[in-house]
């Protein structure tokens, strides 16, 4: 038997039927959706799954791999809990997929949930108390404000650039049955929308939303016994900064340098040598308008600066020069933390299976999902994914 | 390149200088110290690290991978953080070991670490709010002493039984440099000592300790050219069990189940039939002497019932048939919560290499770290090392 991450493929994914406020149920509801679903999706029983892994960021959501364990009565077993900030969910997807290329495992769950209108007004509660830049008074939106500001100052981004991510986003989340935001929204509507801070409006931040994701993965000679349209793995990277970021005599809010490093990473482990040619679609981390726009540039979609102009040309829509985002996101997923990377996952799968369930990306092949963490500077987590490598 | 656990090696360990209330010393002091002690230990340069893991179960203490990355300026690759109760270090140790094996990285760090006195009155604050059975008001003390009345009526525990545990460890944890108690006490002592919960004496309760531990993992092909007395992985075992567990109709307070299911996978894995016979040490969790009592029984060191006896005969002295915490265990060094498991297999590592800090096993050849979480029911870590396979 070989080892290699090559050798990984997902033969299963579910999510939570819808995301958003979900008052009525628990995150033990949310992970019965989506873990079942993702079971059902690959004809796995639950008592074939030798591992897992959760990836969840609120203490209050859950603590330890008992999380994972109760809801789908997985016990017995061995279940990670990852805690990353906002890249959880990718790191337990990454590191079941290390497991199985290990030989350890042969089938394995990684799934993430979170539920933040559990958390009532506490904000981010343990996080935000020991985290050395939230604690002392800056927030995500203010944050991720300050990198509008210093790109219109070095290359000239307007507010309209920003709107265009949202009502591209906003377009393709009015057609995802999960989405918590599913209508369009109009460029006047996003620039007229209330200060959340500075630059960014209502619009231009994602949403408080619950929501939970799963995949079921193996290895490829197993795959085949289950379904002749798995995906598999390219490339798992995934790179920590510091917490200090804003404090780093380096840092200048033009990048996000855990993207830079995670896509070199990736991009190495992949064999990808031009993004744009090579990569149909990509789930990025859009927190904020302003994230995604600076993604795009870090993860060499365009060059430095280009990322507004990028998107307000439409090469990011759908039937663009790379999909990004075809699901709507984050803008309109919300950011259930421990779930959102293994539902950009469980999106790239369905995208490159052909059935993805908003707009579809036509004749897609490699896909990305992209996942930014730690007020945008301390970690960064990258998966690719193919539908082309099933039989190599 | 096979990929197998059993290429696995660790060249190199580190902890804290000492364990205790470390007032004075941040986190990040404490992870600097045992991760470079353990980098000089493997002559091994921080920058050759490829990726990192660490166990952390105190959201205060720290989050995220940053929380490894900072100390020792390791920026720029992926670090993973796991929690998973008490067995958060040992977690991170495995998924480690399955990295290596999976060939994705060829040198990388695990470590764990605990800041509790920084905890000040707030007792466990992210987990005892979520967990729904200290929710409930059930202290740890307060549940493992349910579990000593429940083995007095069935096999006739003595009070004097848990003592002897105490007075084993002490007297091993007097020989260690790094212990936060280094003092044997008497029989006596333990027995007066003033009750924390029932029949739960203040010498029977591990102290509120800080520290860390680091441990550098290579494959075997690699670990050969950086020292010959390298040890090898022989199992990495982890279970899982309920978060509800005083609410499951099988719990009984007679064993941890997962500490019975981990044995069986770490049995499996190294291929061990007779524990007694093919293990000459082990680190086995003693948060409590009942609890001590119970895992060498649900280890398979003897049969059920038949634990106090074991100690009170000696059979767990360094020199008996099994050394037991020759360290001093959680008794003497406290339960540093993430820092513990890599602690364990730091400790495990030094005896096989014979050059243990404390009371030496003579010719250990195959050692056990056993990590207990989440009450006593929730999830078990084994990892078993051996200083024998190194050149199969």
């Amino acid at each position: 038997m070989t080892c290699s991450i090559h050798d990984v493929a997902i033969i299963g994914g579910g999510a939570s039927k819808v995301f958003g406020e979900q008052f009525g149920k628990s995150a033990d509801d949310l992970l019965f959706e989506a873990c079942f679903e993702a079971l059902d999706d690959a004809g796995v029983g639950v008592e074939e799954i030798q591992a897992g892994w959760i990836g969840i960021a609120y203490p209050f959501t859950g603590l330890s791999g008992a999380t994972m364990a109760d809801p789908i009565k997985l016990y017995d077993i061995p279940i990670t809990h990852t805690e990353n900030y906002c890249c959880s969910g990718m790191d337990a997807f990454r590191n079941a997929c290390l497991a199985v290329a290990s030989g350890m495992y042969d089938m394995v769950m990684a799934c993430g949930v979170e539920k933040i209108t559990d958390q009532g007004g506490r904000g981010l509660p343990g996080l935000g108390q020991q985290h050395p830049v939230i604690f002392r008074g800056i927030t995500a939106p203010s944050a991720f404000g300050l990198a509008f500001e210093r790109h219109r100052k070095e290359f000239g981004l307007t507010r309209e650039d920003l709107a265009h991510v949202a009502v591209k986003n906003h377009a393709n989340g009015a057609a995802h049955p999960r989405a918590h935001f599913r209508r369009e929204v109009t460029l006047e509507q996003v620039i007229k929308a209330p200060s959340i801070s500075g630059p960014l409006g209502l619009l231009d931040c994602c949403p408080i939303s619950d929501g939970a994701a799963a995949l079921v993965i193996t290895r490829k000679d197993i795959a085949r016994k289950y379904r002749d349209d798995f995906v598999t793995v390219r490339a798992l990277a995934l790179s920590v900064y510091s917490n200090w970021l804003p404090f780093q005599p380096d840092f200048d809010y033009l990048a996000w340098r855990p993207t830079v490093k995670a896509a070199e990473q990736a991009y190495r482990q992949a064999g990808i040598e031009d993004p744009l040619r090579e990569i149909d679609l990509a789930e990025v981390h859009d927190c904020f308008t302003i994230t995604e726009i600076l993604n795009i540039e870090d993860l060499g979609f365009c060059r430095k600066g280009e990322g507004g102009r990028f998107v307000r040309e439409g090469r990011a829509n759908v039937d663009g020069d790379v999909a990004i985002n075809p699901s709507g996101g984050l803008k309109c997923f919300g950011h259930p933390i421990g779930a959102t990377g293994c539902r950009m996952v469980f999106e790239v799968m369905r995208q490159l299976q052909g059935r993805a369930e908003g707009k579809q990306r036509e004749g897609a092949k490699t896909g990305m999902a992209h996942n930014l963490g730690g007020l945008g500077g301390t970690v960064c987590g990258i998966a690719i994914l193919s539908s082309e490598d099933r039989f190599k």
